[in-house]
């Protein structure tokens, strides 16, 4: 027995749908039973008839039941008594409750690493290019998948760019934008003609890295880093045919590697035909001098991969890096990637190549370098003031965090908790090492890029008295 | 000798490091020579001495020099005769001829298929959101990695939609936001644990789907396509474990799978313990009553995955994605994804989110929906008058595209040169087929998304004239 809600928000049409459907999955209408006929359902309900063929022209189209000539509209052999689905189903209110789940301890002052605050973000220029590129004669190509590369005009500009900081060397097929670092060595392990899985990496290491290459299945061998970089004699006795390093601000160390053993490392890559990947993630805050020019301008043999990013000086909320293959790598990148698309949204990518083109990328550069200059300064000289001798300070003069020493052997844990306690959030250095047993544990991240420069000198002073009072 | 140009934009202490280190690089000032002082040198250029030590700390931080108690700064021995990389440099113009080369030819009409026009997209209100988010409470939240598997915000808002428009039925944690349907696939292929590498397509299927697999070293086993979707007998003699279907608008025939073979295709999943990947890709339009529910909806055994996308009702350009997975294949996703940074960028999440949750994204749909209604029935109006019985067309009353058969027998290569003659651009169906022998060549693909509706009448002319006189 259909009935109607003439009140209901729902179409009559999808009423009555719903109802025989329901009707014959429940098995009410058997089959090869005659549905009431268009005319005489419409009728009874007193709506009309086109109504009724509409419902009905939906359940034909579904497969549950069947117009036969002469014999009117006959429920079709399901061949199983199925009933619909009826799994208790989410709302959007338990999605909110996962969300208060992840949500942050009562933190007073952060010291997060990894991005800046959110003032930093030029938001008014990316709002005026978007309104550009919406309306501007792209506006049909941004709704497009895109080369897989990514787009040319943003790429001429990286291009440009990192000639002119990094002393970068290339041609524009040789750059390929990617939804982050991540992404970056995910296409780099699957073009990369390897013997063995194997990698080396820095001890310690950024995880986020290290988790690429043990989730594809590669072993790790971790090669100790000492204050001018990878340890060459170790590097050079493993058996690694791919080495992962970030030469101009080692992760969390901030150790620089000089010239010679830039040299030597290049050196080591020809001699034992090896792929170096660097991994220039913070290279635009340098704090004394210009930024140290890459492996890549001075590897005159094609063994670097660059890896650069967006995330440190714009936002990691936009999921941007790019990366530099050598040119005898493409015909692999094109042979694997061909019928790929590029997973980098093209609007945002033409809004950056917007920004770029009119100049505001190296502006932007320079005035959160200034910011950030300020920021570190006061946050050494703080640590300096309060802790004096009890700590030692790794990595500052670039970058957008230290790495701080304990030298009374306090422990990471307690550390942590003693920071914890007073609502400070500090960061543990135990996640980056690859074989956890050989860290000591004192030792902490302090990230400076999200915090107002006012607040920093009260956190370190509340900091120390936690952690030496 | 050192030279300082003062009408140079080159700071000073710039134009010192960059002679001193070419006279390093190229031998001029040999290993263990002494520079001469800061001091002497200030004054033999007459600038301030503090601008000198700058130029030389810089050397000392690249590893050039060694500032040596008591004898000054020394050159260090850099093993190597380095002459820094001077290889052919791109530039910006290189780069715009790469992109000249890229460009399109001269088309009157575009049949293109895969994209709305760029009018369709709500410009206004994705740029009112892009406001709100930089400016709202979440401005911090937003320059951030987030969750691997999207911002729970947009995943509630899916949650419903798809319940309601699809009869999807999950809980948030089933929900991953992706970039592009591509990357869903690279994500089921690396947590289903398949003992073979092996997998079912249709034939012919969306290449954009087959080229993932194929590249990932699968082996695909083409199945048929009738009028009502895959054929399932062939189905049940394949080996394969994983089978990736379009049930609801079969790509690119348009073939709607009905409710009893869905019940069939799910047992065959249930019997041999297989996935099945629902590539549900335009179910936004169908222009004939109420979308079809979707296979995940009936499915009671969790042997679905279901993939949908924003491209097609938004846009390609914003590269994003979305799939549910069985929760029996959470602990693998946990397993292979921790560690990892979602793809796609926050910032576009945040604007969809709240795009959806005031309502916009239902409003849309059926804006868009009537809009290519109208262009759909005019555009199969057109070629019934124009082409009459030469040719038959599938797929129609769903999507954003039409297939041609050529009842006449005219092969492909023919008919997309007769078109391309008469500036208008049609698309083969050959890149669909898998064996490509098995094709016979007679079809084309139209699509009507991004033509507008005023050009369609003309457009059809043009070709049943180029074709059939």
């Amino acid at each position: 027995m259909l009935h109607i809600d003439h009140d209901s928000k729902k179409p009559i049409y999808q009423q009555i749908y719903e109802q025989v459907k329901q009707d014959i999955l429940s098995g009410n209408l058997p089959i090869g039973i005659r549905l009431t006929s268009t005319r005489a359902l419409a009728r009874e309900l007193q709506i009309g008839r086109n109504t009724v063929e509409n419902a009905y022209a939906q359940l034909v189209l579904e497969g549950y039941i069947t117009n036969v000539a002469s014999s009117g509209y006959v429920v079709n052999n399901l061949q199983f008594n199925l009933n619909q689905k009826a799994r208790a189903r989410s709302t959007i209110s338990e999605a909110a409750a996962v969300t208060a789940n992840c949500g942050t301890e009562n933190i007073r002052y952060n010291f997060r690493y990894g991005n800046l605050d959110a003032a930093s973000f030029p938001d008014k220029l990316w709002r005026k290019y978007l309104t550009d590129v919406l309306a501007g004669p792209e506006a049909q190509e941004v709704h497009s998948d895109g080369d897989v590369k990514g787009d040319i005009e943003l790429r001429s500009q990286l291009l440009e760019y990192l000639y002119h900081s990094r002393g970068v060397n290339c041609k524009p097929e040789q750059i390929i934008i990617c939804s982050g670092t991540q992404a970056a060595l995910e296409i780099i392990i699957k073009i990369f003609p390897y013997v063995e899985k194997k990698v080396a990496m820095e001890e310690p290491c950024y995880n986020g890295a290290s988790v690429i290459f043990r989730s594809n299945g590669f072993k790790i061998l971790p090669i100790s880093v000492c204050e001018d970089g990878i340890e060459l004699n170790e590097l050079a006795t493993s058996s690694a045919r791919m080495v992962h390093i970030a030469p101009s601000h080692q992760f969390p160390m901030g150790s620089v590697m000089p010239i010679h053993k830039r040299i030597e490392i290049l050196n080591w890559a020809r001699q034992h035909d090896t792929i170096i990947i660097e991994d220039d993630y913070d290279s635009e805050f340098r704090y004394n001098g210009r930024p140290i020019p890459s492996l890549q301008s001075i590897d005159q043999d094609e063994r670097v991969v660059y890896v650069g990013t967006f995330s440190k000086a714009l936002s990691p909320g936009l999921r941007m890096a790019y990366m530099i293959l050598p040119t005898w790598l493409l015909t692999a990148y094109q042979k694997r990637f061909t019928g790929y698309q590029c997973t980098v949204p093209l609007l945002e990518q033409k809004i950056l190549a917007r920004f770029m083109a009119d100049g505001h990328w190296e502006k932007h550069v320079r005035k959160i370098c200034l910011s950030q200059k300020k920021k570190h300064d006061i946050l050494i000289s703080a640590i300096k003031q309060t802790m004096g001798n009890k700590v030692r300070i790794y990595g500052h003069q670039a970058g957008l965090h230290i790495l701080l020493e304990f030298l009374d052997g306090q422990q990471e844990d307690e550390l942590l908790r003693k920071a914890r306690e007073c609502s400070v959030k500090v960061y543990p250095v135990s996640p980056f090492w690859l074989n956890k047993q050989n860290y000591k544990h004192h030792a902490l991240v302090l990230g400076y890029g999200m915090m107002p420069e006012k607040d920093i000198p009260r956190a370190v002073e509340i900091l120390s008295r936690a952690w030496f009072d």
